[in-house]
């Protein structure tokens, strides 16, 4: 058995050198760069074309609703990399209601440009006794949970396969938006979920701020546009923006961005090192992960 | 008895009437505005004027450097409010770390600016893993140090009466300037912390990031900037500055800063709470954060 690893631009030499050595490593099985005719599994990024004996593709990005499904045959089983990066995502994600909440941005730019000012205490959010309410409850969702509980905040999650943890308790959607201080969006992108943070979402809503962790076409664009017009004391944090890396429309004064750097980390190797033990996972007869097509076509 | 309640300007008038409210409530005492010379009991921030009756005076603000001891007779009782700030300051020494890690305000800041770029994958430092030192293990330590566990921080922690609290391990302040990647000051600036952060404790480190949501005088201020203009890639995550409101130099790059916003919150009358109940235990015999006036003069 062969590894064909093919991976996009995000991956430079070095990176992808290491990638094949651990491959070789933690699997023992041979790993050749790029498009491999006879590599029965494939370890990929981006968007990866299967050869003739292709029966296993492993995703190194945690989502997979970028690849075209039509190209590749429907006995291939192919595995997200779900959880790989819930530890940084998560990280993020508490980062960005804590500069919204502590104001730690606005107040960091403006004592650099020589305007030494306090904003008035209310506008200091403490996030104690709060509420956050997370859409999604898989790898980064839970993780949140668990350091959010440390805060002293209340979480409620929705997933369609919850389970009960002891750190959050069940909530239907559309409560979720009702009552909670924070909305955290920690969903994959399919085709029940795409666009279904929508007006009639966004109207329930009656906390401080919505945060986006996962993917940006969950939130449908000009629902949230017109929200945020709408309410400029309502706050959208998040790691994702439609259409990004080209941004076409001006980003509105109530949102905190980053660009698509959540799961990014020093530990740069850890997310692949997941990703190459499910392919073991695989040999073994055993593979995690496994993409249900139905949720993407 | 009576409580004369004595506030500088950071209590507006409603803030004010509020004070006189919850003293009133609290300890079902007389609560007056401003200096009363029969007032056996002071509740002040900023510096208050002691009467002729004056027995113990209470603090709103956490720290009492601020005050000139040799005004206030010896055998005036005076107590701080120690912890009463906890969870707002230790959740902004939580979110400066994350804003520095996880790049948010100079992503934040670029991508405003129609510059959307990720920085190298390296740039996005993760918590996890990561080792936290505290100098200073009171309240806002402990606090502090709770939260980071969740993150799966390693912590170490210095205090002059240390316990061990199964959340960190004591180290000396050289070891934690040493060994720890991030350090935390949260000490008291009292005669011996002052300046204590100087040439020599800087000259130790060789983590990340500094942060302070102490006092900027615990710090040496010439030390400090000869080290970030001498190390670029470390960090000092600062709620605090010299001589701040006025700032007497440009602030380096390799610093985030808030305005001593810290301990602010939406929760505000919580600390004031926190003070007057202190004024019950002294009815009671038993106040507790009593100035070791040693510690200053």
């Amino acid at each position: 058995m062969k590894v064909s690893v093919q991976v996009n631009s995000y991956y430079n030499n070095e990176m992808s050198k290491k990638l094949l050595e651990l491959c070789r490593d933690i699997t023992g099985l041979d790993a050749v760069p790029g498009f491999d005719d006879d590599a029965e599994i494939i370890l990929f990024s981006g968007r990866p074309v299967p050869g003739k004996k292709t029966k296993f593709m492993q995703s190194l990005s945690a989502g997979v609703n970028h690849l075209d499904f039509s190209k590749i045959p429907d006995n291939i089983i192919i595995a997200s990399n779900a959880d790989a990066y819930s530890i940084p995502v998560a990280e993020t994600a508490i980062g960005l209601m804590l500069a919204w909440a502590r104001k730690i941005c606005i107040s960091n730019y403006n004592i650099h440009n020589n305007n030494y000012k306090r904003l008035d205490y209310k506008e200091y959010v403490s996030l104690y006794n709060k509420s956050l309410g997370i859409l999604g409850y898989g790898g980064i969702g839970r993780r949140t949970a668990l350091i959010a509980k440390s805060f002293g905040m209340n979480i409620y999650a929705y997933s369609r396969s919850y389970k009960n943890d002891g750190i959050s308790s069940y909530m239907e959607p559309e409560d979720i938006m009702k009552k909670s201080d924070f909305v955290l969006i920690s969903l994959p992108l399919t085709k029940e979920t795409a666009n279904s943070i929508n007006d009639k979402m966004l109207s329930l809503f009656r906390g401080l701020a919505i945060i986006n962790v996962g993917r940006a076409g969950v939130v449908d664009r000009n629902s949230m546009l017109n929200f945020l017009r709408n309410h400029n004391d309502k706050y959208y944090l998040t790691d994702v923006w439609w259409n990004e890396p080209i941004i076409n429309e001006n980003i509105p004064d109530n949102v905190i961005i980053t660009p698509h750097s959540a799961g990014m980390s020093d530990n740069i190797y850890q997310p692949a090192v997941a990703a190459i033990e499910n392919i073991k996972n695989y040999i073994n007869g055993k593979p995690k992960n496994i993409v249900k097509r139905s949720d993407y076509i």
